[in-house]
């Protein structure tokens, strides 16, 4: 990967397929003998990534109608796309119906009425799950959003008569049930019971729907350090909690076949990803180091703090152009013509110069995708996977990316070494 | 206008052309006599746009080198760009020097000396404008950015050895300066405080380079209302503030043959631009009322806080299918399978129902270009300019957008007026 960023020029998503696939291993590993996983597209939907998924994911979630023919196009089948998203299009909803999408996620009784309507016109019965949302959730969770208003999934407070009312329309069949109700933890213990919860629900609903559920996805709010200095959550301890309580679920014959699927998204991908950003000048202004990048929030909307954070913390970054640089102190700025362009307030990294890239680690979710590319007509990103000794060009966009960086002779990338 | 969301689906951007050309006309009446207007690309790029615009306007102001293509191709000479950006490589440096861009706004001294190598390369001698970084700022102006440490323009206080060195370096021609320290103010008097401070480093600097300016760029910094109860910026007053200190500049013979110019954005091209978004569907949660709607940050990253503001704010929002119904308290959500996507809360609208179609006001700077449109694979929206009775398709976006709204017939979108 040492060239990547003279081959593709900066800024450079890059994406490692052993990382990814490791990640996946260690889920197997702990988690197999209970959940498949249901992978989030949109975290990260590009098609080379979802291509390499594929073997891996019990199946795809999806969150548009655009999203069901971006997993189609990575070769999945129809049955094993979950469609989930709290404003379906009418015009969604029966374009995915026709495509014969594994189940709908449903978030509203309008939503089901019209699935009913196109299962209806289209003289078959669609597979859907109830998403529920929960009234109670664990403290010290992360970002947890039961108990409140939501767009997402029907309340607790009226499951039973939303239960009725979707088993009411014949074009349906209610499989299972749905819950993701937070995001981005690091605490095992509020994970487990937020599972804990989960069952509960799932119990209760089962009994009053009186089904054998065949599908339970769990949202599983495996989390990211995004800076700071808390530790990896530790999932080995996720395991440890959660898992008895699947047990103890499963030894209940109404539950003995039901599939749990635990959905993921940036814990699978975000590890595996890196935004590479080109050192393109210096500044020294009013006793601050500045350094000027060529990705900002255009790039990465996330890593500048503008994506649902309340308080902006640098993410980690490496140098990789000078490892062993003595550390300093600098303010990263991006290239656009705004004062909140900013990558890093006073982040310690060896010493930056011009001509040097510095990795945003943990960029493989909600980065590309999830920023505003077009802001200012700078060119988009290339994106590569790497795969091995591989480095593949898995770029997408119809916007053109800066592949002439280092023509002029004047940006000095030699000696990139991410890794290692 | 009427139609426009059922012929071309919603969201979409509409922009008018009348109100473009009355803000142009406003700004000739009060400030015609003493300034030529700069329009900042990067507020709306849409070619259509630039291209109605370009009769009016002195310069275009790009900050990148594809908005110079941008400029280019809405038929402005490269004479009449100017190009300022914190962060400018050196190919896009390059690039512009040979397209013969009007003047390259130097930011920094590296710049200075990347532009003198290029130009000595081409054997042109490129004229440069020095951007400065006051060091004090008006109070009460609005997001004011004098006096910090900052991406942009030269430091006040090492302006003096700037402007030796860009002297000293043969392939440049200094004519003039550029100043642009803050944005979105409301308040004429510290619009007017603002340019009296500019006025002094234009002076200094002047006498200092020993020059007759040019060319002497006034970031306006004129403001919108974004929601709130505050009324408009009070243009009148701006002038009447204002221009008395250009009179007393211009009497001075080193500025006399001075062009003055304001740069603008926001304040030109917000007003005229609308974004329509259908209402999807409707909840009840928890006590409060939401609306499901087709846009979502998505398409609108400013409207949903998240471009830079600290403390959230509703925009001003019409139900343009229903204006004269009751008005109830809403909760609008976009389609993004995020609970961040909130385009407002407990806003106060016309009753809202499914098939309705919301207008956010304000919406024609930094509104489609500076959003993440990939984020969930959404189809982007449509773009169009009214022009007198006509609708013009202005859309870009190789993303392919929502046409078939209507084609199931179960979205109700006959009855909108946007216009009256």
């Amino acid at each position: 990967m040492t060239h990547a960023a003279v081959q593709f020029g900066t800024p450079l998503y890059v994406y490692d397929a052993d990382v990814l696939s490791s990640r996946f291993a260690q889920l197997k590993r702990l988690f197999g003998q209970h959940f498949g996983v249901s992978y989030a597209v949109k975290a990260n939907p590009n098609i080379e990534l979802l291509r390499r998924m594929l073997p891996h994911v019990a199946t795809f979630d999806v969150s548009s109608y655009k999203e069901v023919e971006r997993a189609l196009k990575a070769g999945c089948p129809a049955d094993k796309i979950t469609f989930s998203g709290p404003a379906k299009r009418d015009a969604e909803v029966r374009a995915a119906i026709a495509q014969g999408v594994g189940e709908l996620v449903l978030e509203s009784l309008a939503e089901a009425k019209s699935a009913d309507f196109w299962a209806g016109e289209m003289g078959v019965r669609q597979s859907v799950l109830i998403r529920i949302n929960p009234a109670t959730g664990p403290r010290h969770f992360g970002v947890s959003f039961s108990g409140r208003a939501s767009q997402f999934g029907i309340d607790e407070e009226v499951l039973d008569e939303a239960i009725d009312a979707v088993q009411s329309l014949k074009n349906l069949k209610l499989i299972g049930f749905h819950i993701y109700s937070g995001t981005n933890s690091l605490n095992p213990a509020a994970i487990a019971e937020n599972f804990a919860i989960f069952i509960q629900l799932f119990r209760r609903a089962a009994v009053h729907a009186d089904i054998r559920p065949e599908k339970l996805v769990f949202g599983s709010g495996f989390g990211l350090t995004y800076g700071g200095t808390e530790g990896p959550l530790d999932i080995n301890a996720v395991a440890e909690l959660a898992l008895p309580l699947i047990d103890d679920l499963k030894s209940d014959p109404r539950f003995a076949d039901a599939h749990c699927v635990l959905e993921m998204g940036r814990w699978l991908i975000g590890p595996a990803g890196w935004l590479l950003t080109g050192v393109v000048g210096e500044k020294h202004s009013r006793g601050v180091d500045m350094r000027l990048c060529d990705a900002g929030f255009n790039n990465h909307l996330a890593a500048c703090g503008m994506m649902g954070t309340i308080i902006r913390r640098n993410w980690h970054m490496m140098n990789v152009s000078n490892p062993e640089g003595a550390e300093q102190k600098y303010t990263l700025v991006g290239p656009l013509c705004t004062t909140i362009d900013v990558l890093a307030t006073d982040i310690m990294l060896p010493e930056v110069r011009v001509g040097d890239v510095i990795a945003i680690e943990n960029s493989g979710a909600y980065g590309l995708t999830a920023s505003p590319s077009r802001f200012i007509s700078h060119p988009e990103p290339a994106e590569i996977v790497l795969a091995g000794n591989e480095m593949i060009d898995a770029t997408e966009s119809a916007l053109n990316h800066w592949t002439d960086v280092d023509t002029t002779g004047r940006l000095r990338m030699a000696e990139i070494a991410l890794k290692g």
